[in-house]
């Protein structure tokens, strides 16, 4: 450690006290990366612990003093890289700011800090008759901190949209210190520019959300209908999807597997899946009662029609959830088989079988296996490369084939993150993408609101050549 | 005309042709102001009419070479002098950019210019069997480009949200004329910060709107269900908005007036409604079939726990429209009983009622009829003061009670503005709304995309001072 960064570690001590601030290597390396295999990554020469608002704007006041750069982060459940730590820089952890402050049925809101674990607030407003939606992947783990930074998504996409669309309004730490409240408790409201929702998705470059105001809805049917649905063919897959836009129903969940991923399931659950289906659909619909199965018998009907091999469904939730489970082992059953590149492309709903199509062709032409799996209901892809990450070449082939993915997304009117966002493994993709107009208006907002750029640097946003 | 005004008009009638630059005094004036009474507003030096997003590009170049103020406007259909004309400025009319130009059935959205009239979108989407749900007042003559610049709600909101919540990507050209293109074509994508909506209910400050790709729904059912409901006092009226929050119903309308509107229309319309009421609620189902008839049948149950004096239901859609015609008479009955100032406030759900007898109470504190109409389910609320304009102390009496019903609904945690806008006639409030650290990076903003501010200067952001 330096002298000079010896100096301001202190002021960080002082402020917040030595049980927040850690400088022991084995803590700064397990802070120092979230789950994006292949993201990079530096070390911090701190890490703290804010327990309060007051505690996080000590972290900027002092960082912004020394100039050093803050990287905040929550449970590290993140997939693109957008934690990971600056050389030298302060990883904060918000995990300690984990209080729910409010849960109001009257109102149907919830104001929470952002160390809150998704899953803890589905369970504090379940027991008010309420819910909250967005369910990434790792909701039992992942925090609400960073389901705002990222602007997480899930699989109840289809019918309940994402993270912002649940985000009534915000108290932002900017870079200096100050303490930026934005939004309101109210239903409505066009109060100035939409701060909330430049701040949600913003992945800690703009400023460190310290608390959050978040829209509720009543609690669904708790009767789901679940069906299952092999096909043939992408193509037929591909025609259900669209059969389902153009219906008008709206299923809580609309899932797709690929080959590959059905056989790795299989080998790993024993599940009894057709091995020799070339695509897997998994939809529900929460609708209750006799409208839920009345969702499930269109989307039955929309099955056979596209020519499905199977059709199954079932009122039973524990059965629904075996089926559902399948879907849910896609990834960790993938990961029995090497290291894995998991992408995630957004697709007009329309070009989900060209996708799925063109993912194939993919895995061909670099010999990798790449499993598709995705929130088809949303045109939300993941293709999973598999590789050896113990050799060079099958690395850099696997980093061709995520590059081809992204391109074939594009080039299909698609966008290079549905939900896992940019970070630092998708940033010169997000260039690409937007366009210079955009990327500099993107320059100019961070510069507006983060002048010295300590916050996140390196993240989503490359500073001006 | 000043000779230098006279050089840029010159200009502009070269770039665009003569048709589309008019600087005649007749035509200035009739494009000086929106609807809002005592907003301020200025004489523009000339009204241009693009017929292109290279004629906005054209106009937006040469005004930053010659710091030219321009302020972007549909048909005029604002409330608070948003797109007021600046003395001097350009007043750019984007009504000829109205072509609708994709519908997408198979990925549910439709692309459009900015000169479309909210109601003939509904209409082309409605024959593709999809809906576009805001649904402003002014519906069937306000333009899409002033509801994303306004984020326009209305009617529909309590079930399916405001303008922002339909917007995928946008097309804008930037103070300096640069085009950027902000969000996708997908349903999920989180590629950079949220633009898209930082530019939505911006009121033209920060860019000017030429393009916008719009999600759509399926349509509704087209049998909807209507219920009536009246009570003696507005206690009881708000106990039924916060147990329809509590009992998880999502009514498709929840709107209410009290009793100064009741008697308005019924002089009106003579439509046989109850004068004693103190107010009255009317609710929607388009849910369908038994589901609808199962929600009305709820919101019966709890109007009729609440202590109405009156429930009555169809299923008649005519009838419902009768119903509906009630509620959507108020203000033109108010406007029969002099000049109005119409407020616009949101205030939390659980606070509805407490608002409208503070509304009562000022009311009689400045001597003057207000009437308080409001879309009850979202608490976005509508005081509609009624004065003689031509007397200056009742003007001043009602200015001032504007101020009182604005303090008011901020000291219930609402906020001064649901779905208007700040324009220029809440520009002082939302300073006072938002604090001086949020209008300092509403002026950063400003600043970084507008740095000559030529773009609808005055409105929602004032200048440093």
């Amino acid at each position: 450690m330096t002298a000079l960064t010896t100096a301001w570690v202190e002021d960080l001590t002082t402020a917040l006290g030595p049980d927040a601030v850690r400088t022991d290597p084995d803590v700064t390396v397990a802070y120092a990366r979230d789950q994006a295999l292949m993201a990079e990554a530096g070390t911090p020469a701190a890490v703290v612990f804010p327990g309060s608002t007051g505690d996080v704007v000590a972290v900027m006041e002092l960082a912004s003093r020394h100039g050093v750069p803050v990287v905040p982060r929550g449970a590290g459940s993140g997939l693109v890289g957008a934690s990971n730590a600056v050389d030298g820089g302060i990883t904060m952890v918000l995990t300690r700011m984990d209080a729910v402050l409010e849960v109001s049925a009257a109102d149907r809101l919830a104001v929470v800090q952002p160390g809150v674990v998704n899953k803890a607030l589905r369970d504090a407003v379940a027991a008010a008759g309420l819910f909250y939606p967005p369910d990434p992947a790792s909701y039992d783990w992942c925090t609400l901190g960073g389901n705002l930074a990222m602007n997480s998504g899930g699989l109840c996409c289809v019918k309940y949209g994402v993270t912002t669309d649940y985000v009534l309004g915000l108290e932002v730490v900017l870079a200096d210190g100050r303490v930026l409240r934005t939004g309101r408790r109210t239903v409505k409201g066009v109060a100035g520019y939409d701060l909330t929702r430049l701040f949600v998705g913003s992945e800690g470059t703009l400023g460190v959300i310290t608390e959050a105001t978040l829209a509720l809805r009543p609690a669904p049917a708790t009767d789901p209908v679940t069906l299952v649905a092999t096909f043939a063919t992408s193509a037929q897959t591909g025609q259900v999807v669209e059969s389902v836009v153009t219906s008008g129903v709206v299923p809580s969940m609309l899932e797709v597997m690929d080959r590959t991923c059905i056989r790795a399931v299989d080998d790993m659950l024993r599940a009894d899946l057709d091995r020799d289906a070339q695509a897997l659909l998994v939809a529900r619909s929460d609708a209750g009662g006799a409208a839920a199965l009345a969702e499930i018998a269109e989307l039955t009907r929309l099955c056979e029609a596209a020519g499905a091999d199977l059709v199954h469904s079932t009122a039973d939730p524990a059965e629904g959830d075996l089926l559902l489970a399948a879907r849910r082992a896609a990834l960790p059953a993938l990961e029995r088989l090497g290291s894995v590149l998991l992408d995630d492309v957004a697709v007009p709903r329309s070009r989900v079988a060209t996708f799925i199509d063109g993912c194939d062709a993919i895995s061909s032409q670099y010999g990798l296996v790449i499993g598709v799996m995705g929130h088809a209901g949303d045109g939300n892809m993941h293709p999973t490369i598999v590789f050896d990450a113990t050799d060079a070449d099958q690395r850099a082939r696997a980093l061709e084939a995520f590059d081809a993915i992204l391109e074939l997304g594009l080039s299909l009117g698609g966008t290079i993150t549905g939900e896992h966002g940019v970070g630092t493994l998708k940033a010169d993709w997000l260039a690409r993408e937007i366009g210079p107009v955009s990327a500099d208006v993107h320059r100019s907002i961070k510069d507006a609101l983060d002048p010295a750029g300590i916050l996140n640097p390196g993240k989503v946003v490359r500073r001006r050549g």
